[in-house]
């Protein structure tokens, strides 16, 4: 399967734009409704290391997930499909070789 | 002033782990608290960066700072005071050398 090199119109750039916004936007709001959760539960010092851990590998985590490059972000809409921060029909106005790509790649 | 090779009697070395681990306990507990508010105060992404770095300072500022070695202790109790983490009274049963010693590296 050819991905890295894939053409993408002016429209599905929009698209691409909007969905990566949003993808970024749920997951960011998620982690930080987690976050709070876990500070407010935090009893002891270890509680509060491993609140230290958990942003440590997160924020690694994300900052390499959201690459908005083209040449790969049929993989990166394929993670966040596969991760829950899109769902596949918020891409159906991409053209139907791309959707079967991410639909592909995202049940890997 | 001569510190690193100090002696520390029996007597002084329980009140040196009383009051070292009380110091210890204050200030997590106050970063606890702290940690808890500025995580409930978390509105955006770059709140939560500033969590993280703000846990790894200070995890790395403890982790450093309860060095609990008696060539080392006089420093320590000092930079506790200085911090207020611990009152120089709580000393008052060490002998009157260390306690110059300690007073006087706290004002520095």
């Amino acid at each position: 399967m050819q991905v890295s090199d894939t053409e993408w119109s002016t429209a599905e750039k929009q698209l691409a734009q909007t969905v990566f916004k949003r993808a970024y936007e749920r997951e960011i709001s998620a982690l930080i409704e987690e976050v709070r959760d876990r500070a407010s539960a935090i009893a002891e010092i270890d509680d509060m290391w491993r609140l230290h851990d958990f942003l440590s590998a997160r924020r690694h985590d994300i900052d390499g997930k959201y690459d908005y490059r083209y040449s790969v972000l049929i993989f990166v809409f394929a993670r966040l499909v596969k991760e829950g921060w899109l769902a596949l029909d918020e891409l159906n106005e991409l053209d139907k070789d791309k959707i079967t790509k991410v639909a592909a790649l995202a049940r890997m």
